[in-house]
């Protein structure tokens, strides 16, 4: 028997929708059922019914997985309080309409954290509304715009989120004048790249890397081991991907053959990719970089002075400082004798909050 | 009354030859007098006689400054143990020898952490032992030896401790194409900088520098106030200094018309420079990564991609991977949207521990 406030509950919420797959086409999102209100005080801590999140597409969402629980258990939630991460959906796809389960369910109350921008999945609380449920959404907006900042970026734009790796030495080269490269950071921030990699949908390379590197591209742990979920392989550029590549085997893989990126980011957002780590080389850098297309950058940085080589990036057309825009840091971390600094382009798009914000 | 064992006497003694300047001529020296044992246990913990340490040249000795607290207190110091964080001094400079100083004050035991390599002021534990004074010297040599690291470094080797500070986008570059550079740091990565200014004995940039961006080289604070302590503004480069730089007014200025890395080490060294912070430009830093003369490097990075623009360093002559040097990383930090990484080119020269190590 636990109980909670509306507010604990939304972080409760927040905390199981973490623990769904960052990848993948849905979000993570998390749901808290409570007892229908016994006192008048909004404030009061209340009985949790059931909780559930949702574990990836093609597995129950978070409310019909909390509903789920309840009918299990034998509990009904008639006049009960569904407290929500995401607006609960109005659309069947691998399952029913979310909407729809709770309202049959006799839930008479919805709180939301965050507005469903998506067209196809949306219009949850006008369905709700419509069957008579009190929908009130903008509770810890912040901490859920934040757990989804990726996914939602990535709807409301209609494009991938785009993470750009890089692995440099201190003054600026990816590889020394004859093209050697391995390893210039440390096994710390390779194994650490890794990490990155298991959470995204896919990896990008340019065709130039798969020649000079042939790069499995993969999602391993420290000892070599391949990771449970491995994100498509994708490699772009006109030049051809020679049989024996090893992006061939294994994971899935895809060549794009464009050096438009605009049409890459369309055919990945039409697979359904809401986040691509670009992993090189500099040509497809640099591209990305001077289509305003990255989000966000990790740059991992080794103690190594070159003085000469190949260089991370090329001429973006800045010719005076202040045409460079400054990204915005958001960590600083020592991996090993390496750094890591994570930084982002553009400050989150915000969502439009609902007028009946709760907090 | 304060009782402390030897070992305890000497992590006392570091942390007072810590309070001493870092910069300057002179090593950073503690002392802590101890009482006569009174019991046969060498471990047992012994009343604190006096403490002193070294505030710069031109001002007492540790060793001194603790026997001048014991006359002045009418203390006698008749069979104590001096506990010093450096081998007293045998030498007749600006204040007498130590080693003397401590005999004539009736001192029987000598305990030090760290031998002391000069030629000129060395000696000083023969010279006791001489006069019959027991001298037991590696107690907590490691801690002595890092807190003496930069002065040992440079003593050792005769020439000065060089700290190559740079400031540069995640590319790499110290400027955009057009030589705007202000400013790709932060202030708080600016004011970190101005905090190393104020520990060094002198600061060198080339004449291009000059030419360039007419600094002033002074150690300020926050507010842009000057600090007490101005390093030796040093200028490197057959160009002319125009009559009206910065840098030929304020605190004190040396122009060093050469190209020639050791002639101008061997310059600063004959100045008594023993820590010498190499702010640039790229040629500078070129041209000293090139002759294995820098020490430490400071790598101030900001979250920009400039894409193109002046590089923090020119050929080194590294043509593959393994030809660059990975130096040592010390530590990473965040200051304020930028990152500073720390890092030593070789480890610390060792000295040669005597044999009657205590610990």
């Amino acid at each position: 028997m636990e109980y909670l406030t509306l507010d604990a509950a939304m972080l409760r919420a927040l905390e199981l929708a973490a623990r769904g797959p960052a990848y993948g086409p849905n979000p993570q999102v998390g749901c808290v059922i409570l007892a229908p209100a016994t006192s008048p005080d909004p404030t009061a801590p209340r009985l949790i019914l059931a909780q559930g999140w949702h574990r990836g597409a093609g597995t129950p969402h978070a409310e019909a997985d909390a509903l789920a629980y309840a009918a299990t258990a034998g509990i009904d939630v008639t006049g009960a309080t569904a407290v929500v991460t995401l607006e609960p959906c109005n659309h069947t796809g691998r399952t029913g309409p979310c909407a729809r389960a709770l309202a049959d369910g006799g839930v008479t109350d919805v709180v939301v954290s965050v507005s469903d921008p998506t067209a196809i999945a949306g219009g949850g609380a006008d369905y709700l509304r419509s069957r008579g449920v009190s929908v009130t959404s903008g509770l810890r907006q912040d901490r859920g715009e934040a757990l989804l900042r990726v996914w939602l970026t990535a709807v409301r734009r209609g494009t991938p989120y785009v993470t750009l790796k890089t692995a440099t030495t201190l003054d600026g080269y990816v590889a020394a004048v004859d093209g050697s490269s391995r390893w210039i950071t440390g096994a710390p921030a390779r194994e650490h790249a890794h990490t990155v990699r298991r959470r995204v949908d896919a990896i990008m390379v340019g065709t130039g890397t798969v020649l000079t590197d042939d790069p499995t591209l993969t999602a391993r742990d420290a000892s070599g081991e391949p990771h449970a979920h491995q994100p498509l392989r994708v490699v772009v550029g006109r030049r051809a991907v020679p049989p024996g590549a090893k992006v061939r085997s294994g994971a899935e893989y895809l060549h794009l053959r464009t050096h438009d990126v605009a049409e890459v980011l369309s055919e990945l957002a039409a697979r359904d990719i809401r986040h691509v780590l670009l992993e090189g080389g500099p040509g497809l850098a640099t591209a990305f970089l001077a289509a305003h297309a990255v989000d966000e950058v990790h740059a991992y940085l080794a103690p190594m002075i070159l003085g000469e080589g190949r260089r991370v990036v090329g001429s973006l057309g800045a010719t005076t400082l202040s045409d460079a825009p400054r990204l915005d840091t958001v960590s600083v971390e020592r991996l090993g004798d390496d750094m890591l600094l994570v930084a982002r382009t553009r400050p989150v798009t915000a969502g439009t909050p609902d007028p009946s914000v709760l907090t």
